[in-house]
């Protein structure tokens, strides 16, 4: 009945996730607080594992997208079931490297790697670099030359396909930040480069077409493309690659209204589609790598908030503010996203009022979500905004000076913090 | 020649700020870096300072907007030259107190006080508590006869006015999360509660109608508002209010094109309505408090990157990556903002090419402004964002795991680190 597995409800009517109870976990633990469930996310890392081998005969790797959502515990989660990680900076590599995630399996990303990230890289002997442009390619040559090592390297191409949710569009030349142009020619010179570089081993491509992407055929139809400028290597330079980076994007459910593509048959046709275009045109099956990162974790969170000032204003709307906002989730100020919320205490029952959560931010535009379909709300009520697994906690800010929530952990009917709430201190331990 | 005073050029060309030049901020603390001129700030706590002086008797006092900039060091600042604050949460709180800022000089806003912050005002004997509804006002009466206090309030008014920039609407009743609304009665309604509480002392009334506003008139207008709502009270209480707020909103230049009106005809348009409105009415004249923030610190900062990759893709348009983007600067990506953004080393040559400052971020929408005129870039330029002093480092956020910036101040030629940047072990401090 719920956007995701994870939640259900108890004998007394109140929300539950992993089995325990919602307004358990915001006594426990203060509101505003993130929840999110250990057991779904390992469902989800095994889902494409489990995928992985039945469609690719075992020859890939399922590389969680850290961005979603980053702390030392995930890391530790998604590595005990044989995960890769996807990471952009610094900041991501020194996590995974302190939860004891192996470098072997980290596919680092980036429009814009500095020189003291390249060193990292090289320093710690990370899996995959994927190279943007080619400022990055002849610097890493560079000093993996200096070092006298081999970076192995997938290429980030733009394969002119763009989708988002229901559409997506093919473009002769995508205006993208990222990667290198297929159309131009740009990705086939920068093929030809690296294949004369002596200290970077180039495994294959690398694309992203899009986030929350509900059909399989632009995944199905990039595999296509991408194949293809396999084969155009292969025919122009005699190189054959050997791995194959699809990207991340499958997408989640926020809302009843959200219809993603059922995960089996999302990996079926991408995989069909994969390996039929290598066989036809003569490459060998790749190993692939994809990179789910809301498909993770996204639907496995929660938010617990509590409700202070309910202010109707006649005939426009009733606003209830909740103690959280844009400072632990502002994707509906910077995308207007749709969240389903409920009143934890009451969750089953109707969703037959109509509230605007407010957050508790000085700022006109710090909402959760516009006329959103509830239960009554009373001041002191418990609410939950679902879905919020991703993109919420690796977000959030101080502004305003707002700590930000916890983050805490269910399994088996027990909880437990992984990431602990800032305190007032926090905020100013970098004041001088 | 630039958006703000405190910048110019020096001999070899460079930007400077504060005399200071740029290329040797970046040099010293490394990019991103936030600079801020402090005479700059000073000079504006000053212009505000000396208009209530002028245009009130010095009946009056100019509280800060934290939520622009809010650090240690700002409140030294604010608090030397005089001013009070304007804070909206205990985070605010902690870093004011912990500065030694004096509680009774601060103004605690928000729509949604939580009873820990409402125990905090009453326990620090904080000077005025603008209530935003009713819940809040029967809470903090209650809370305040406990504590055997009377607490200093203002009730945040919806005047029915709402100003941006060029523009402003007068509306039957704001759609708002924020305040009591004139039109239905509840403001009155609240007045009239209020003075029948025991331990709520009511000194006037406050109002905020926008943000970068450039004209007068919408300040003159709701000035006009209000002193009828304060002579409807007089004439249906008996009760004469001694305080009000009319917030901050005051508009700074980003860009050239941005126009606002000269700091003293805005104070002395505004100043004339007031004083004339409450004279007309019979009312007291009253204690004026505003509200800066951005007016204050806005154009006193800056940003300094270092650009990374330049694509170009032909026919389109040339994106120049820089170190930073959306999680130090988040306007672009939430509001498209529009920044003057230069290379630091020519500033005072022609912005004859045209650039798309990327950020960062594995996000595409992390930009810091699209199609830009700027001076020539290569890699390793350093790059200046100009009035990036309020919005910025309030709103950054660990996105991808990016530390936050260094905040440098400069003044009389030297420069000095007010916020140290974060380091890789502060984000993962609260990790399990």
């Amino acid at each position: 009945m719920f956007v995701s597995d994870c939640l259900g409800l108890n004998s007394q009517g109140h929300l539950t996730i992993g089995g325990v109870d919602t307004l358990e976990l915001a006594e426990t633990y203060g509101t505003p607080v993130y929840v999110m469930d250990e057991d779904q996310i390992r469902r989800n890392c095994r889902k494409f594992k489990d995928s992985i081998d039945r469609y690719y005969e075992g020859r890939g790797l399922c590389c969680y997208a850290s961005k979603a959502f980053s702390c030392k515990e995930i890391y530790r989660i998604v590595e005990s079931e044989g995960l890769g990680a996807d990471i952009v900076s610094l900041g991501d590599l020194h996590t995974a490297l302190s939860a004891g995630f192996p470098a072997e399996r980290i596919c680092y990303h980036g429009n814009n790697k500095t020189p003291a990230e390249l060193a990292a890289v090289i320093e710690h002997r990370v899996g995959r670099v994927v190279i943007d442009n080619l400022t990055e390619l002849e610097l890493l040559d560079r000093m993996a030359q200096a070092a006298g090592v081999t970076v192995r390297v997938m290429f980030r191409v733009k394969p002119g396909v763009e989708a988002h949710t229901h559409e997506y569009i093919q473009t002769g030349q995508i205006d993208s930040k990222f990667g290198l142009a297929l159309e131009t020619g740009e990705a086939m010179e920068a093929t030809r480069r690296v294949l004369q570089m002596h200290h970077l081993q180039l495994t294959g491509m690398h694309c992203h077409i899009g986030s929350q992407i509900f059909d399989n055929e632009p995944f199905a139809h990039t595999a296509r493309v991408m194949m293809q400028f396999y084969a155009d290597i292969k025919r122009e330079t005699g190189y054959l690659l050997d791995e194959f980076n699809i990207g991340g994007g499958h997408g989640i459910m926020y809302t009843a209204a959200d219809t993603p593509s059922p995960f089996e048959t999302f990996m079926a046709d991408v995989s069909r589609t994969v390996v039929g275009e290598a066989d036809r045109l003569g490459l060998k099956r790749p190993f692939v790598l994809m990179e789910p990162g809301r498909a993770i974790v996204g639907e496995a969170g929660i938010t617990l908030y509590t409700v202070g000032a309910v202010k109707e204003i006649p005939g426009i709307r009733t606003y209830a503010s909740i103690d959280g906002g844009m400072t632990d989730n502002p994707r509906y100020t910077l995308y207007q996203s749709r969240y389903t919320a409920l009143a934890a205490a009451r969750a089953g029952e109707p969703a037959d009022h109509t509230f605007t959560l407010a957050g508790r931010c000085c700022e006109t535009g710090d909402l959760i979500g516009k006329d959103l379909p509830m239960q009554a709300l009373q001041p002191g009520d418990v609410v939950a905004v679902l879905s919020t697994g991703a993109y919420n906690y690796s977000m959030a800010s101080n502004y305003n000076r707002v700590p930000r929530p916890p983050v805490v952990m269910v399994r088996a009917g027990q909880s437990r913090v992984v990431v602990r709430r800032e305190s007032l201190d926090d905020l100013i331990r970098n004041d001088i």
